[in-house]
């Protein structure tokens, strides 16, 4: 999510602190017994996989509760709750990056190897992640168990968790199942993919936890959670943008999308946009590792000015979302959902 | 779990057909937007994971209820609720074992081919089992949002399954990982994984369910669970000397721990009771797919009179329970652990 830097660098050394404190807690546990060989496992594997990303997700919790309440302030002890939510949201990314992972049988994540792909671990991996996302409920039983939305909360994080679990199956089920067929490959099937399997969890899941905190009934905001979902939509289209159009070596890797059968934004329009024989020269090279079959689809892309179609969208987007976001009737939700358009706006990472 | 068939056939048929209601609410759940591709994929995981066990904890909701109820009579809502329960429970177990199955690369499970080696399923299976896990709460709050007990249902389901996946992390570390080592096999070692991966969810948690139906809270109950918890070790351990000692004819499958290096109650037992040349044949010869090495072993089983040890084991094991439930304040209480005990107790398989 969002690369141009929330928070300052003030707010993610307390937001990391928090992890820390977490983790201790989580490792003592009273519900399990554990052995020194299993808490040295539930350390080494925590370490490994929820601190080492953008952090973005969580950190935009306690920005976006900043915003929601009227004095700029916050107490110790709101810092701390607000940090413990986002940490939620960094553990079930965790959770579903270990998992997700495995089922793409991937090599690398975040500059390292991927968890399952560490000696000794294998598939250990995959209860892992069962643990990672077991512990959400942990650390939201020990410190909100008292609060007025505890229960809003544990329904919260179980819906966005199914919404993005059945995002992955409808992706895999596309995508990965059977033979490639790019007639699956549709707008209302790609959106429909990019909407469950990230936009709930990393732009919805984020405000819905400050709104809970601030004690807001979620069903007053559907028109906040649309907005949202819409948003990290555009972000997911600029996110294959940027797979083929970006410049590599100020993003830090190379896309491979298209060796990658992905069913991304630029093969979709591609397809709407192509004719008969455009279409047949996407059919025989996409998905194909060879370089030349890829060169050939980056050359259909720029015929079809697939850049353009995307400035286009881009725009458009950007207006419909500020119009929404003005329609808005409290300022202060109004200035958070700027505050994450702001941050994504014609990023080039 | 209990083999000597808990419930009447009547309420089995109901239970059944209750299934069928939750699966038609799953598949029409408001909170994701179905292809018919995808609605077809859930249809299809669920009814090949989900009701093919023996359901003895799902229906043991229902039994346990029944029996804490003054009048033995439960209205029609009640009998659904206890279902609904009763099924999350079977909900659970799916979950976990079709990720077991993958972990432990198996080849089959309940008379059928694991789920993730069906053709064109694959790793999509660790997908179906967050997917599982993830109807729990789905089911949970439709049927129980408005009732007092809805959050410690919740609070229940998630401690449980913490507990269950920290005793299979357990279980994975101690005997998947590394190199063979019969000397991490211990007394306490093994209890401690039999507790957490399969007492607290096959014996604690039914009963559980059915005291929050009728109103309880369940920090009042610590010693029940303790005497739940027992009673789950004493069933694994009679599983595991069944694996070796049973008549395989009357379990309908062949035991192989002594082939995949189980941590079993014999081999535990064996090594406690070993002279060191008998150490040293089971170090040699515990694990080996060799018949003769599989012979080896289950000789030595038989010089150390593990038969005996069993026997002692099961009596003295039996009396403690009794005069435990005894000891319980309540009479249903007790009705309900006695028929759990001797749902159990010298079970042939």
């Amino acid at each position: 999510m969002a690369e141009n830097g929330s928070g300052s660098d003030d707010v993610k050394a307390t937001f990391r602190e928090i992890y820390r404190r977490l983790k201790a807690e989580l490792l003592g546990d009273p519900a399990f017994d554990f052995t020194d060989e299993s808490r040295q496992w539930i350390d080494r594997m925590l370490d490994y996989n929820v601190p080492g990303g953008k952090l973005n997700r969580g950190i935009s919790v306690v920005d976006s509760y900043k915003l929601l309440k009227e004095e700029n302030q916050l107490s110790e002890d709101e810092v701390f709750h607000a940090c413990a939510l986002g940490w939620c949201i960094e553990w079930l990314q965790a959770y579903f990056l270990v998992l997700d992972d495995i089922m793409d049988n991937s090599h690398t994540r975040r500059g390292q190897l991927c968890w399952f792909r560490v000696p000794k671990v294998g598939l250990i991996a995959a209860n892992d992640g069962i643990i990672l996302r077991n512990h959400i409920p942990r650390i939201l039983k020990r410190h909100f168990k008292g609060k007025p939305y505890y229960v809003d909360l544990l329904d919260l994080f179980n819906e966005v968790e199914f919404q993005t679990a059945s995002g992955q199956m409808l992706d895999l089920i596309t995508t990965h199942e059977g033979e490639k067929d790019l007639s699956k490959y549709t707008l209302p099937v790609y959106r429909r993919i990019v909407q469950y399997k990230t936009a709930y969890y990393s732009f919805y899941l984020p405000v819905a936890c400050a709104l809970l905190m601030s004690g807001e009934n979620l069903d007053n905001f559907v028109d906040v959670k649309n907005i949202l979902v819409e948003m990290g939509t555009y972000f997911q289209v600029q996110d294959d943008y940027l797979d083929c159009f970006g410049d590599s070596d100020f993003i830090g890797k190379i896309g491979t999308d298209i060796e990658d059968y992905k069913c991304s934004w630029l093969v979709v329009q591609a397809l709407e946009h192509a004719n008969e024989s455009q279409k047949e020269l996407l059919y025989v090279n996409y998905g194909k590792s060879d370089p030349a079959c890829v060169a050939k689809v980056k050359s259909l892309y720029k015929d079809l000015n697939l850049e353009n179609v995307f400035s286009e969208y881009e725009s458009t987007s950007y207006a419909k979302l500020i119009s929404s976001i003005e329609a808005q009737p409290s300022k202060a939700v109004q200035e958070v959902l700027k505050s994450f358009l702001h941050k994504i706006y014609k990023r080039q990472k």
